[in-house]
């Protein structure tokens, strides 16, 4: 079942997939009912950066990368690199060269649930990527994976043409047939938070805000 | 057992925790007889700044953020809110919103065994937090716990008032009634640490000035 | 069968070891057949910095630092000190005194399986670490443990007076009656790879440069 | 996107799902691909146990066991309870109790990424688990989850229905519209294993048998 | 702050501590509002065994055994050894010559956060253990930690006489002050379960039993 | 550096390794200066079981288990299989079919830094095995390794040839040319265990059998 590569597989429009990469993970996370977020584990190897595409996504065996040149020429500008392994693995899938070619495809960055390296490169090139480990640890290529197949990336399924967020908080994956949705949803908090916020700047109370005294009763709060 | 908030909490002395903010965390740590620290996984999200305060404790359900509300309604200038789940959880319990809310009331940061998100706005704001983890996923407001009871937090036993030391090595919890002897000791420690740093750099080795070698070999040391 | 300090230790030359560093983690571990690595979970505790050296090791019990006192004599200009505790452990075997004691005999860093503390002023003072752990829990000094005896350090076994090469990627131990074969072969790497760089970076595919579509295809790879 | 429960799910044949049972874990895993495998943190409460049966899914919020009583509901004779918490928990959602009720129904057993307890009643009573934890930690019901609806288990994407197998070796997730062929190739490899064995068993060497010397010389294996 | 033995400890009442035996570790978490439970890293290493006693506690230095030694010396026929390390420690603290000892001072068992060796002969003896960690690695006799003071033990605080139950679920930590009480509560609890038990066992639902649906309706559940 | 296959590789004498299983993990690991001890995520799939013999060591690819194949035909009645992976993996490197061969030509047993699956079986055949982690999850046969060169396994450094000893407390490497000398010491620990392990039966105290009591109040012990 492994060996495919699922080529022209659909998006989700480039305004949706803009408007959730404003809203972030956090808020977009909120908006489609907490769902979709991958592991805490999944961390960006820079700081204060934040994408959004559309996944072409990578099934791998343990230390082979092979797949990751096939998937690089499905990348269509904007796309996003998502690379599960079958089984886990900390290994350095990817560094500065798969790097070079891949932004050279125009691609927004890569989430993988394993390792990269030449990290101090990739920042400096401004590629940015989340993942599970930075490892120097190299690997072959020689037996096929999949590109383009159902994945489960970092605990988060993930289905070719999803949208990808990433930010500093993690990464969140909304389906392709929900992306309009979720995004109003997300605007809609957007809105509301920041009413929110200027009343808690200026020192009002969340237990007033919200109205959450009584109800804290209710269940018996008691203060001593 | 859950459901109480302390209100009025005994606080150490202002100038004591300034002190002790001094010292930092390794040097009151062996002050206080090499105790008090929470475990190696809390982390600090920004680099090179310290703090020290008053503990206003947290005890929540996995995934339940609802104490925080009431915890801020707790604080005074300079406290440092400390929350430890009732089982390992690492979610994203607390963001800019909180933060917001928590600094409007003079909040001096957060220790938290579990996550945080919103965490480039977090770093924006100058609101310092160390958690065992980033992540963006959300909570519910639905389950009572407790403010200001003893808790432990990532391995450390805190009472609401015990002074909360953190800085890039960590964090350190000095029990109110120790502070000042604590204090005292920490700032022996440092005078004697000044003159060592001054030897060490000019060469001179720790064998020597600490009079090592003749207990080494007293131990049997070998040199081939 | 502790208790030993082995002195006078053979070192690579410092030509070798200077060109080694130039190559960097990554290229160097490829280049002597992916071995030598330490394990990811090796991490630095500064960004962008390099530094290779000839290994002065340490076996230290878990919680006991004497042994730093006792290697810190036998440090030549240029060496990094790889301490490995006898057991797991997170504690803060190193800081700010201790690096200036190394700093003051050369020392170009330390790889420690454990825990460091002062992490705030060892970055100011430029000591470049690499660890398993940061924390500031002290350490005793009451039991014998070797110097520049074999070791082995996060999975890797380091002898005495191999080259240690460590940058953003990790750690790579290259044996010191390798290094001037490892050193040809990585600066073969680097010329190739410089080559395939541009042509990457150009729009060309890894799979046409390095011809991998008739292996692909004889493997069985299906495009749908 | 929680609070739904999908009813009358299809499910696989009977005989189908007996005939992946006979087969095991490992065999069946091989048999689809080396796909639909669980994390190795999945492990037994017992030891020597098998199970095959359709999956009754549950997404649960941490801590809150409240859908466990709603999805026993949905249970047939010979389902699997599969069980996902929405962030990593390791409470203690299952018991002796429901443990009753599920057997009560017919349930097969349970596959949990989280914690059960009673364990020692659970063994007793026959009621076979593969769990992430042991915990007596108890949970609440506030918070709705979902029942049937696709989730990710310790690693695997299940949907309501599909076939799950457990044993000593862990959890295998089978498609549902996937199963016949599944089960087809599974027997395959039962009957060339089965010869495989009597050679090996008699000596001979698996280097003769599945003729990898010409290969390994090729690929540059040396002996010395 | 170490190097402390408090002698002559309080302990509860006998038959309390009998009583809360038989209730187990699951039912006396739920009755003390799950509180008290150690972290479920602390697991036994033989299977069906249950038992409860007083605590004398142990804080240990990191591969330093020599309180064990201290700590024999302080207990009455039931007590329970219970270790904490000073800092993450898998050392094997323990062995069959110190079990020996124990049991020839009435010992109950051993709870700790760390390692234990000879666990085959434990077993044979019949010494009970919960550990973190099997480890046959030595320790040493060189630095003093205290005995019967208040610890932290995998997440748990434990004072010098409080009730410890263990069991295969798991350990748990009672206070002295509050052991009656608890055990009150956790009678009732064992009353109204074992009638749950029998309608749960003639198939009747928890749904209906605890009268959920009308609650589930209003939080949304949806049947589809 | 890999695909080598080292043949004749040297052996402790039958009775040297015979003497170290009857001594045990936890008394050799003493008897050799406290080293040589594999991590204690190292666990045996049974229990009850030890073994003893000659180390045949494989380095393996992560998810490539071809070079057990080329191992199996190293072995010598009696010899253990020592397998480390290049980088963590959690792979079944290891089922019936290969217990069947190995114990074909007389394999005493597997210690493995990885998984192994069939483990019902391999129970039942009788085949022992130590090893990191339990897992379906098959393997490929793409990658060369290296058999009977030096290898870090679970963090200890193995040779072809040392002696391996493997019992419930986990694994020991004896180096070759050091096992007559650790068997004469093991014994005479042995010996002296049994002469204490009476007088503690008897209720002496370790304190007074060691003769401990002036060193503990030199260092300072107090009696409260």
């Amino acid at each position: 079942m492994s060996g495919v590569v699922v080529q022209n597989i659909p998006r989700a429009d480039a305004d949706v997939i803009a408007g959730l990469a404003k809203a972030g993970v956090a808020t977009v996370h909120e908006a489609q009912g907490r769902t979709g977020l991958m592991s805490a584990k999944m961390r960006p190897i820079q700081d204060g950066v934040a994408i959004a595409g559309s996944a072409v996504t990578i099934s791998a065996p343990p230390g082979d990368n092979w797949m990751l040149h096939v998937a690089i020429e499905q990348l269509r500008p904007g796309d996003i690199l998502v690379l599960a392994p079958t089984s886990p693995c900390d290994n350095g899938y990817f560094g500065d060269l798969l790097a070079t070619s891949a932004m050279a495809r125009g691609c927004a960055g890569l989430v993988i649930d394993a390792g990269v390296r030449d990290v101090r490169d990739l920042r400096a090139m401004g590629f940015p990527v989340w993942s599970t480990s930075v490892s120097a640890q190299g690997t072959v290529k020689e037996t096929l994976g999949s590109v383009n197949i159902p994945i489960v990336c970092a605990g988060a399924a993930v289905a070719a043409g999803d949208v990808i967020l990433a930010d500093d908080d993690g990464v969140c994956v909304v389906r392709r047939d929900e992306a309009i949705g979720v995004l109003a949803a997300a605007e809609k908090r957007l809105a509301a938070e920041e009413q929110k916020r200027q009343r808690l700047a200026a020192g009002e109370l969340g237990l007033d805000i919200y109205a959450m005294r009584a109800r804290l009763a209710e269940k018996g709060l008691r203060y001593e």
